[in-house]
């Protein structure tokens, strides 16, 4: 994959250089080796993607929506063929390891799946004589050319949560990947054109705020599909909604996750090391804090520090056989031992210590092992903070009733965990918490692509979600129409033809 | 009606007077005369209202939905038996005709029936094993205290097009109506009181940009519905999501009505003269721009004169027999007959004078009669801006094909109609038409109660539509659980009791 | 509410004498005194209830379902206001207790409440271009002439799971009650008629076997929804069916509750008793096999006992407050008496004995006190067949699975409950567990009017259930629609007004 | 494909030969030569089928509806790929030209397609706190074992209309084609395995009655689908329904074709033409009479006789480039013939006669040339009576209500088409017209896979349609579930952990 070439844009349909003198380093974070480079694209390459997605836009809409789908089956049948080359593009520009990546791109099959039921999901609705003589419906129309804008830890996953859907509704779509991992995105983009994806229908730009701006403000685009972080999503958001555009977008999250004390603890230890430390903890639904309640606090803590102190943490680059790999780059390793000090200032103790590890083959990767900080209190940055990285916060409480007033507190709302035996207590977590996404006995309650994404509090800025029934209702507008015919017998009263009747 | 005593705000359960200083009055249209005064609350006001209202949510939210249902039951009931006494105070306050304002009231009281069926689209989906063992789930909750912010042109029915959902969703609702007519929405506001909603659950306040800014950015207001004019609805909608809200906003309108050679004429120009002059024109979904396409248009215009010239124009506040009444208020009524002497100016034909009607029991009401100008041409002023009187432009076309191009330059996309007999004309009107509410033979496409308010373009902002099941979409969040439970046999190996079979 | 007079018949919106000379007496059950008479209907009474309501259907199908449902709303009012009285008649003629029919009648305005939302629920389908050109839609359409045959142990209730449903989807329905309790479906049928149905479009027959016939057997009638016992109920589905009819037939059951070892004793015991005993037993619904797993069983059978013992049995005809009320008649008094000598036969053990019950102000009233027959094995008779009487059988297993198994084995399939604060015993209980209806810690697990009533096995004979979605799906039927319109081009070419264009 | 050897059965997984001495020859109806021998299975082989079945269940249930859907996807793709050799072996067996097979493939791969979003499909509603503190949900599950008894006319369609719903629904699925045309049904089959169907979950017999009485009393089969003649129909549905079965029935029709005198002539005449002769008129939905309205009748029967003479009669079983085919047998060659015959003497004239074309390299084929029959009135037998051969009946009417009134004469009801302008007469048409599929200005108004194929009258017997999302409804039963909780303050209050809170 290295290669001296910036990394192409997909415009009308063709692989082109962008229009930039600007470029951004493509590092692999294995080894702190630059593998390539990103083109950071201008206002005008930007037009030129909107301009052939409008061009593209009459066809595409008139193409039946199941002429539509037919492109995404063939894409499903693609991207499974060829979903460990995917993954390890994947693995090798973003540092998650291959099994992670498997899973990622997996993931990102059974949106194109889910993509495929349209026809069944695209209806509108209809009623004869609503009033008397009078019909009414609704139709569901696309926008016309929509976009996306998506983060660096899912490279294939998160892109494909949006596109497979909006196109099948009948837009066009600009995908702008994270310009630290567009590989992924320009490999399935190639498998989409094989699948037919007519030209103009499906672009890619790649660049930063220069570009995302020029974006949020074309007049021709109607809508904006945004994951990342709560800061960059409520910009997205503000500045989308002041262009007249709809837009959804995914914030960050602190994750809670409470431990009763009647959880059965192996799978439950089991579910805490995968959410906390999955993708080196560079997950939206990543646990970040665990909330132990009553006296089983100690057999908790004991048990990840062991568990986690096991983990094989190595090169993602070549394939090995590891847990966990490193993070994404340079300073934001930085930034998240960073919080290590923090929480060590603020009197909270860290109980398994990351910084001691060591790659030998990868010195230079951007690695931390996996972290737990105990005796965390709420009011601690890394109590409230999202770190996005494999950083396990413990805060211990003597009541569900505390945990949930932890929920109430945080400014997030993705995902939250119990672990526990009881129905009761699942029951009232899932009615009461204060978050979008419940699991109960779940680490990561990642819902699967026929369900939304629904974060709530500032995880979240819009009213449709990315996923599921709603991903449809963000990408098409309805019209309603109300029809009458009127008696014939008031215009045709001389045609022998019309005897209006009672059968 | 008629008092010294301001309008009363309806907050915690109790009417009472705002905190405010200033005073709007409310005038009799009719007659010029003034009939009350307005409050115009204060953001101490608006917070008053915020405070009952969370405090009245979690009790309200837990509600089972079909006892929120159930008083809303009563509501209906109960609002039909006061129908006529509604309709009365809206004639008064407003000016429309008491025949219009029952309609409206009916279309109010339809929205409450909607309303009620709220349990079975409350639901959320379900699937057991989406994974193997794992199910997956959405449920609908309430966002919380919303409000409402209401136009003068329907001083009953837009506030009722969104509080009836908001509540049995598990809202709390703040209604503002507009301050020109705030007595309709008070009179229903103590009906609803009387059907049972508890403290708080529904609030008044009453006001003007104050206490509009007041509601966009309070920090405990979760979502703004807004109805009124396009210049408005983008300052709330910008605004309001600043703000971190959902917002949904409609704005103005000019909406076509197409006339093929083949329509049937009578009913064709009642639908026309319906359109354009129902109301006094005050409505979004007023037909504005006739378009007869090719040999028809001497035979519409001259039609439409005739017809225009025999409505009776009159008071409204006594329950007269008359066909149209005034509009709201003294600019308004010059701002509209300012358009006549632009229209004139740019060359343009005023075929049918509303300036010279008078009404002898009103000399100083704010009448304007049925106006139509002829020969308007694309570019002039009248053929672009809402008028929002009686007032009916006409461009005439040789095309569908033209009448289709007038709609791609329009800014605004409420409604459009085609009146014809062709089942060919009809489906590429309703299919292609640049526009989201579509008649067909329908001079004003509004939808029922239980068909969404689709607005298109720059007569609306945000995703989801008021009315209909986008209506509920808007007004609840989903959350998603995943849930799973551990094999017993790996937690209470030793239990007798748990034996897992395959039964 | 005793006479002479035999009940009437509806039928052409006039009550009317039946024209039979067969008459059933309607007993009190309280007192044993006969209080009234049932007509047996001819065939020749049906067929002019089928020909009022033939009639009837060209104008009712009609008209629009939002005024359809309109009747509904104010029927849900004056049943409302009227329920109380018609709980009285249902007491005094079935000899529930008064409670218990209150409850049953609310139950019924349940339904009334979900067929007002029917709007909403009666939308077909609609796809613009599913083939190119081609727009494809689905639209509802009424039966027709449709019948109920309803059970005697809820005269009011199990009527209402029907006719709002299928009078508000543009059905005529045809009531034919029991003929032993027909007087509440007489007096909800006189607030019917005052809610403004029209005439023909919901009749009351009343009869026996030649009746029910005459119903199953008319070429007219296009559906039977029945309730009854599974013997009956397979003649009633095997007959209609014979006869070209769509068919609902709901059974009888045997349903099991299972009280885990964890299960929280006294809300658990509460839930039994109300299960068992409950409208004396008669109840397709109640739970009249109890299964305590593991060492439970001495403290559910010891606290069953002392609960049931503690219960008021008395007449229900005068108000009382008492516990539990009669059974419906000395034949089937005898018939659940005769279970009890049949179970010691067998080997059980009579723990709690109804048979020494005395009401002293109802010496002929059809009393049976509370029993609980312990140790029965899964063989013996009162294990497998509805007893529909105050008596609780208790089968005692070791294991989970043991009761998965009698669940098996089980030929009926309406309710099952588990007791458990377990979420894996629940969650694999209501997956597993061989029942359509499924109560966790909910004894009487009988859904709302929004869900389906889904009895499985040989507890339903049909696809589509009472109640919920289904029960608008039973009674409507779907059209198909494809519809295009030829290029205008091709027939109006010279036609200047047309020219196909591409906006 | 001609071979000595009989066409083998799929049971357990694995292609047997049925134990059964009796066959039945497959002709290939272009020469009337025997290609190969059907088995016809006896109950042994049956019971083999349904045991295999019953054993696969209980893992093909519990398998993710997401991973059955999978299978579906992969099916999808191996079928798209093969047919072209599906299609030849479809037209070598049965006669449709090659064209016509392959778009019965292509639709039978779309219903493969709407079986792929099963998932989106399969979803239960739930409510939290229906009433306070209980949940309410249902939840599809699987029937069990169903079967499939398919027809001669549609040998890849009419089975793919069935198993892919079936089985991504969870059922295991026994097909048993018609005994004329297995080879497709085969040849279909080892592409399903190939696609990785486990083991038992997909079962082919073969047979005649005998074959299809085992099926349909079979106590394990819990479902029958059936697609076939009117009475064979009737006869299915009352069997199945006795046995206590799910029964979908289609059988035959009679489909009118109304010409209005403003239909646009050209694309009518093609419909018709299409609709009357395409497969032979072998088809349930052939258009086989058609009803000119005024005077517009003399040109259709004119041109119609014109483009009949036209078309190229002749061999389908190589591939040749023809416009009609073969009838599927000698005796249903002479029965068709037969028709002519009755209805010249009943006094009509045939217009255009089949009997007088030859084929010369078929002589023995089974062939009939496009035959239009004139001046038929009503009360003919070839008015009436389902020909299923390529026969067009013209009945000459004054009016469109005429043609109503022959619409509701038939007690068919399948197809009903209109051909016209008119956007009046369309909708009075789709509204009225006594028929469940709709054509607007489409000739055979046969549904796609995402709506149902909603026959009336007596072309179906059944509630749920094949198709569409009837079919899932068919194919699944729904289970209700109250759930509640008890408040943990009765049972641990001494456990510190629960704090039942109001957050």
């Amino acid at each position: 994959m290295t290669t001296a070439k910036p990394c192409p844009c997909l415009i009308g349909g063709r692989w082109n250089q962008a229009q930039t003198e600007r470029f951004d380093d493509i590092w692999n974070p294995s080894t702190g080796e630059a593998i390539g480079k990103t083109p950071l694209c201008t206002a005008a390459d930007v037009d030129h993607a909107v301009q052939a997605a409008k061009k593209a836009f009459p066809a595409w809409r008139e193409t039946p929506v199941t002429d539509r789908a037919r492109i995404m089956f063939r894409f499903q049948e693609i991207l499974t063929r060829h979903a460990d080359d995917v993954a390890r593009i994947c693995s090798l520009e973003h540092g998650k390891t291959l099994a992670e990546s498997r899973a990622s791109v997996q993931r990102g099959i059974e949106m194109i799946e889910f993509a495929c039921g349209i026809p069944s999901l695209y209806t509108g609705d209809i009623v004869e004589n609503l009033a008397p003589s009078v019909d009414s419906e609704t139709v569901r129309h696309p926008l016309g050319v929509v976009a996306g804008i998506t983060p660096f830890n899912f490279p294939a996953m998160v892109p494909l949560w949006m596109y497979p859907v909006a196109l099948t509704c009948g837009n066009c779509f600009i995908l702008k990947p994270s310009p630290r991992v567009p590989l992924s995105s320009v490999r399935i983009g190639e498998l989409l054109l094989e699948a037919g994806i007519p030209e103009g229908v499906f672009s890619i730009v790649h660049g930063d705020k220069e570009c995302v701006d020029a974006l949020l403000t074309h007049p021709d685009i109607r809508a904006i599909s945004f994951v990342g972080s709560t800061k960059i999503a409520k910009y997205i958001y503000e500045t989308g909604t002041a262009h007249g555009k709809r837009v959804q977008a995914a914030g960050g999250a602190k994750n809670h996750i409470i431990i009763m004390p009647d959880a059965d603890m192996a799978p439950t230890i089991g579910g805490l090391i995968n959410s906390a430390f999955g993708c080196a903890g560079e997950r939206c639904m990543a646990g970040s804090l665990a909330i132990p309640v009553g006296n089983v606090a100690d057999e908790v803590v004991g048990r990840l520090c062991e568990r986690g102190q096991k983990m094989k943490v190595g090169r993602t680059d070549r394939g090995d056989d590891v847990d966990m790999g490193p993070v994404i780059s340079r300073p934001h390793l930085e930034r998240v031992r960073g919080y290590l000090e923090i929480a060590e200032k603020e009197g909270a103790k860290v109980a398994l210590d990351g910084r001691k590890i060591t790659v030998a083959d990868g010195p230079n990767g951007y690695f931390l092992g996996p972290t737990v900080i105990d005796h965390v209190r709420p009011e601690m940055r890394v109590a409230k903070e999202e770190i996005f990285g494999p950083v396990l916060a413990v805060t211990r409480v003597n009541s569900l009733d505390e945990a949930f007033e932890l929920g109430q507190q945080c400014e997030y709302g993705n995902g939250a965990v119990i672990f526990t035996r009881s129905g009761r207590a699942a029951r009232e977590f899932k009615h009461r918490f204060n978050a979008g996404m419940i699991g109960i006995n779940v680490g990561v309650p990642a819902p699967m692509a026929w369900f939304p994404f629904t974060g709530w509090n500032r995880s979240f800025f819009g009213d449709l979600h990315i996923q599921g029934k709603e991903g449809i209702a963000f990408y098409t507008q309805q019209r309603m129409t109300l029809t009458r015919w009127f008696e014939p017998a008031q215009v045709d009263k001389h045609d022998p033809v019309w005897r209006p009747g009672k059968s």
